[in-house]
């Protein structure tokens, strides 16, 4: 009995990385006052045909299902959201800012950062067309990674703008239909040989040299840009943006802005990926919704990868760790008459709030102390002879206390010595 | 375009219902010392066929995927979890006492309480055999019903015993291998026609009345559950169970303890149920690992029904609910030419954790202050003609505040009203 490739199991000390992960993507949305949402794993197979324009539907798991429903596996949020924002838009004000952290799936080839069940923080504004919502997502995004602890030597944000594109190219003579595939040479443009990107880009009439000089000056874009970088720089976050062209984006729903965030050292995959689609939303709801929006997606896969490499994310992730120890006090039975009694503390423990753990059954009182300190417990609370008394022992100081089961909750509280256990996040 | 039948969309309000579920299940869960964990959405059938002796397999969203595998949704999680701890039992100590609160998938037809994904809570006690164990995940299930403020009077734990069955249908002459078509009557009995039950029962060799006098004297079982009862009633949770043979389990592999939970009114379906297994990983590994385990599940939908209709868990719930407002600080720009110094506030109070928002385009200051109050903040800090200066607004008192933007995220601290989020649990 196997795990599926592509697939992962989430064994206790996996899930607290995935949950820290979580908690953060959480925490910093939080702060930039989204609202958290979701939707369902299973969608029909129509709600991504009708979207993509086709690169994922290859990916995708799908099947009929046994009510003779062409369904899939959620390969991405987008659409989800599209449809949800254009089935209730009136009940929300303007602008929607949203977030969400679900898994998706998607049938690739299993490689370094790549799976095929993912996390992905999704975050988009929805309902502004202003290139002030532009820098609000970027700077989120920038916020997000920096909360990790990652800095601007760690990574960088590539903008780019899917409208210079389509002006270039039309300017180019690029039939209006040919402009999607005119893109994707030009994504794979650092990719390809460059025999075979000038060759494609002859069948559009466009010469490789007019895109590479398109590419080497931003300048023209600066107007656009401007006002995203000035909102950027007010914040502080300039050093982690640059104009990059050569982003264009697989997506064929892009407009506007895009963007792709890399590590510094170039050794990963893109860690989050975004841009502006202001005709989504129309498109969704037969032309009933008209709603610009943006938005980005950030999977968890290569953020792990990254937070591995950087030690000061990873001393930060590892003290956010340790600081959710499996138990906070440990009811040692040094005499098994007394376990009746013993349950009864360990109730109002955790009635109280106190994460309490304690033998199921009799064992040597060194074992129960031993088991308190595998489990990083603060107190040992010992339930014996001292009984209606109780030892309470301090397990790091050593230092012990003679107490009553009468408020034993809130002694302990006064007693306590152990870090708050959320670490500062920037 | 829609959603599928059975599935949910979770729209923010939702979300957060959803989320307040997840955070109790989570935090009790914890206090009893149990471990996170989680699997992959998608598993190989051959993991659903090999356990559950089919219940389940009717049900299944299965498919055969792009690499020819036949595949499925999860129905439920011991299948998975009995894999994963089979596949590294060595590295942990015993006993494990894990849970996780994913969303499950069974192609069933859609009823109150039942969709086809809904989320459970699943929490296990793996390498203890005692009646100990059984307690704890017993008061485990308790205390997380006691969290959402449901009491004595609003659920019931029926708690019965899979072994005494069978040395009952053993002891009529019931044949080992049909054991399990049994207990599917016994299952039915308060469900079917009394004929119907008369007639089936006779296939076994068992008459009508020998199983109601069984069921009727669960003193026979008192020796096996006293140990139990006992230890419930020395945490105070006496009150909370009730011994009941009508209850067996639907699934296979239970083999002592099962229990079912139910809302005192009987108006809904099963809000939890579990149960032993202890023969479930030998059989899972092909005889390599021997361990006894148990464990229940909680979903979501029956829970959220009867927190609708118990009023002091409504309460309990809406005031979580309304300690996290979407924002606790507004940056109010009275004057356009001071945008920029005001997204160095937003960012300054940002990086310090508080939930900040603003208008992303220019707005009349009035519009700005009803955001502020629409989205519950306690504080909208005017930028405008008081710079370098900060006009700062308590909205709930009125008072109004001239601070200096300067450990302004510190200054806002010692001003805060706010109570804390967290309600007390119990």
């Amino acid at each position: 009995m196997q795990l599926l490739p592509g697939f992962r199991d989430f064994y206790p000390e996996d899930c607290a990385r995935r949950n820290y992960t979580l908690s953060i993507w959480r925490e910093v949305a939080a702060r930039y006052g989204f609202l958290e949402y979701d939707g369902p794993v299973l969608e029909p197979i129509e709600l991504y045909k009708k979207k993509s324009g086709g690169e994922l539907v290859g990916q995708l798991f799908d099947f009929v299902d046994k009510g003779e429903r062409h369904v899939a596996l959620r390969p991405e949020m987008t659409p989800s959201l599209a449809r949800m924002v254009a089935a209730r838009e009136r009940d929300y004000k303007k602008p929607l800012k949203w977030f969400c952290a679900p898994s998706f799936f998607r049938y690739e080839k299993q490689q370094r950062g790549r799976l095929r069940e993912f996390l992905q923080l999704n975050c988009d504004i929805l309902g502004d067309a202003s290139p002030a919502a532009d820098a609000e997502l970027l700077a989120l995004v920038i916020d997000t990674l920096r909360a990790f602890g990652l800095g601007a030597q760690d990574f960088v944000v590539r903008l780019s703008d899917r409208d210079a594109w389509m002006q270039f190219a039309l300017g180019k003579g690029v039939a209006q239909e040919r402009l999607l595939d005119f893109l994707g040479v030009v994504d794979k443009l650092e990719r390809l040989p460059e025999a075979e990107s000038r060759r494609k880009l002859a069948e559009f009439g466009v010469e490789l040299e007019a895109v590479r000089s398109f590419i080497a000056d931003p300048s023209a874009e600066a107007a656009k840009l401007q006002g995203i970088l000035a909102d950027l720089k007010a914040r502080g976050l300039a050093e982690f943006v640059e104009v990059d062209l050569t982003i264009v984006r697989g997506l064929a729903y892009y407009t506007g802005l895009v963007f792709e965030v890399f590590d510094r050292g170039g050794k990963e995959r893109a860690l989050a990926g975004g841009g502006r689609y202001d005709g989504l939303l129309e498109l969704m709801s037969d032309g009933k919704v008209k709603m610009p929006a943006l938005g980005f997606g950030m999977g968890d896969v290569v953020l792990a990868n990254l937070l591995e490499e950087v030690p000061a994310a990873k001393a930060r992730r590892d003290t956010w760790l340790a600081a959710r120890r499996a138990a906070e006090v440990y009811v040692v039975v040094a005499e098994e008459t007394r376990r009746l009694e013993a349950l009864g503390v360990v109730q109002a423990l955790r009635g109280a709030g106190w994460r309490t753990d304690y033998a199921l059954t009799a064992a040597k009182v060194g074992k129960q102390f031993q088991a308190a300190e595998t489990l990083g417990a603060q107190f040992a609370v010992v339930v014996g002879a001292e009984w209606p008394q109780l030892k309470v022992k301090q397990l790091a100081t050593r230092e012990e206390h003679l107490l009553s089961p009468e408020g034993l909750p809130e002694t302990l509280r006064t007693l306590s010595l152990a870090p708050t256990p959320e670490p500062p996040l920037t």
